[in-house]
């Protein structure tokens, strides 16, 4: 038999969404009659926004003639997109970015998993904790780490905890990391990062010669005028972060598929023996060869959200999700809990009350009011003794779930 | 800076088709009047069908509404194009499959290029030659190869000739494989694998322990019927291979991105210590960890390529093709031409004239006849002195390319 790639084995076992399912399957299961509300996994449930299904009817349609057929397209994405990204999604903010610098990808999962591959196997990895459980995954599967050990961790990944003890901020790592993965606003904890505070990543990573990987897939649901929605904001980053872009929480997309990433052309690599390689370069040989690109219908109905209709449609999905948000964060703070996030992103992070662990929590907040939600702990060490909620839901939906959990 | 990685230093500059581009450009800006044909890359050029684009309109307005939205799927693709799969490419030909053993993509270009990542970094690869590039070049990235030789050859790779001389069929490896990519309806080579010589390399794998890949995106143009259509009609097939299939080049949807893989639960592969492993476990780690499943509207577009309606239109694009592939075929050979293949596919191979390097009579094509086609060089070093035509072209086009070629 042929021999396998190793590192599999040492991914614990089940990926946290799996084990949420089956707890939920054997409550279910006991109890036919419970009228459960899932505020559990990142997904959107409010329907397409009209632009974006008219652009997928009629480039459907035009993919139905002679004239309008299109086969393979640029792996890169279409010019179109590529064009109303740079325009729409940057430049307002003051940053300046040419097509070639830009991604386009069928997620952003995808993109976070598969940016490791084209940097050293023994290249140092900084995650925040908690955190996406792709990134540290992926890197395990890569055979960047050793064992997971009793707490959780894995054996040569540098663990950058985020606590309410230090207000949600990874930690700088004391030892030098080649690369780090920051997310902001961030899953689970719903924080964000000052301008201030992604100066600091951005001498940080200059001063130590690491590259940062920041994970923006949030970045429509900053409402504070002060936050910065991209890290080219800070002076300087464009030399040491690539940017992480999603279609699916902006404007619904998750059943569609469509991301993308920024490498900046000042972005370098080096080999070990000191040539400078450019990181783009890198990329977009990797995205040929291991990718054909988007479906071209896709591509039509993410350039729909840049038009006017379609940019106001988005916003009204948003403040439907972030009105989710309000409604939970303030719930559960008249509540008596202790709640974090949602002002800035979709998801809020609690501590669970009484010192219960996330799990034990999670068992007593499906048993007690028939809600689901994410134990913290299933993001990574340091989240746990905490819970995450997502504003995903229906309206009402929230509301009773607010309702039954006031009423514990 | 940190340090990438270094295997991608060791890729040939340049995937073939950017350096074709590179030379028709050049070309079409010495001669802007000249009326360039291209049979050369292998995209598909007719619309896609009309119980496609029925199909792809009617879910793009399911999911503009609230009981029909589909956010994130199975990573793995819906049970109702699996279910369909299972059914219509397989039971007919005899072969039962389980929905837990089809596994749906964005395409195959990504699967032949993510499947090596399940299997141990020295791994040894066993590849056909002349090849899709892609095997090599995803090898050569992850580290499995030496550097290349001035043959254009890489080290630590098992190259596999197929000629003129062995029939296009590519010689058992002297030495032991892990792992054997195999394709058949070849590409480039338009040239098939009858059932003995498929059950040999069965044999082979059995005996060898090692696992085949095996590419059958296009066993749709398989017109004679004693051709085996997948793998797994040879017996005890299951526990030696994994198959590739596509919806690109069957329907059309090189524009819209789907294919799947079939990983038998029969196949094993091993840890060093001689731990057995199930490959669809691994693999389903990988699609689960590194991907987010193929976009609502895609799958239920490619169902629509089961009903008997979509069956007749699909049929019919075939057979255009097909009709192509005689002409280009027959014309040849009435040119004197020595040509292969594009009997059950859609290209056809032929051996240079006047012993003129492929790329030699790439330019010649190209200047005395402007058409484009693919140098065979650039599928591997057996390729030399060879070139491919596609079939995909408009019947008008094909039939004056031919003209001109014959005039030469």
């Amino acid at each position: 038999m042929a021999n396998i790639n190793e590192n599999y084995l040492k991914l614990k076992a089940g990926y946290l969404f799996p084990e949420i399912g089956r707890r939920v399957k054997a409550y279910s299961e006991k109890n036919p009659n419970a009228k459960i509300i899932r505020l559990g996994i990142g997904d959107v449930t409010l329907p397409l926004a009209p632009s974006v299904v008219d652009a997928l009817v009629k480039s459907s349609q035009e993919m139905g003639t002679s004239q309008g057929f299109h086969g393979y397209g640029p792996e890169q994405g279409y010019s179109f997109l590529l064009k109303a990204i740079a325009e729409h999604d940057y430049a307002p903010l003051g940053v300046t970015l040419d097509e070639s610098e830009i991604f386009v990808s069928d997620g952003s999962k995808c993109d976070c998993g598969n940016i490791q591959e084209i940097f050293s196997s023994d290249a140092k990895i900084a995650i925040g904790d908690p955190v996406y459980p792709v990134y540290v995954d992926t890197n395990v599967m890569a055979g960047r780490t050793g064992e997971a050990g009793p707490d959780g961790r894995y054996a040569n990944l540098i663990y950058m905890p985020a606590t309410k003890e230090n207000g949600f901020q990874p930690e700088f790592p004391k030892e030098r990391p080649d690369l780090i993965y920051l997310c902001f606003p961030n899953n689970p904890t719903g924080t964000v990062a000052s301008k201030e505070s992604l100066k600091g990543w951005v001498d940080f990573a200059k001063k130590n010669q690491s590259i940062i990987l920041y994970d923006s897939a949030y970045e429509a649901f900053i409402s504070e005028p002060a936050i910065p929605r991209s890290i080219y904001e800070i002076e300087g980053a464009k030399e040491v972060a690539i940017e992480f872009r999603s279609f699916s929480k902006t404007a619904g997309f998750t059943g569609l598929r469509c991301a993308y990433i920024v490498i900046p052309k000042e972005l370098k690599g080096k080999t070990k023996d000191g040539q400078e390689i450019s990181i783009a370069t890198l990329w977009s040989r990797r995205h040929t060869t291991k990718f054909n690109g988007v479906s071209y219908v896709t591509q039509k109905a993410a350039e729909a959200i840049y038009s006017d209709q379609g940019k106001k449609e988005i916003r009204e999905n948003i403040a439907y999700y972030m009105a989710n948000a309000k409604s939970i964060r303030e719930g559960l703070q008249k509540a008596g809990y202790d709640v974090f996030g949602g002002i800035n992103a979709p998801y809020i992070w609690l501590k669970t009350p009484d010192r219960l662990s996330s799990w034990d929590f999670f068992d007593r907040l499906l048993d007690k009011a028939q809600v689901v939600g994410t134990p913290g702990s299933g993001f990574g060490p340091a989240g746990e003794g905490y819970f995450r909620l997502s504003a995903f839901g229906k309206k009402e939906d929230v509301v009773e779930a607010i309702r039954r959990i006031s009423a514990l």
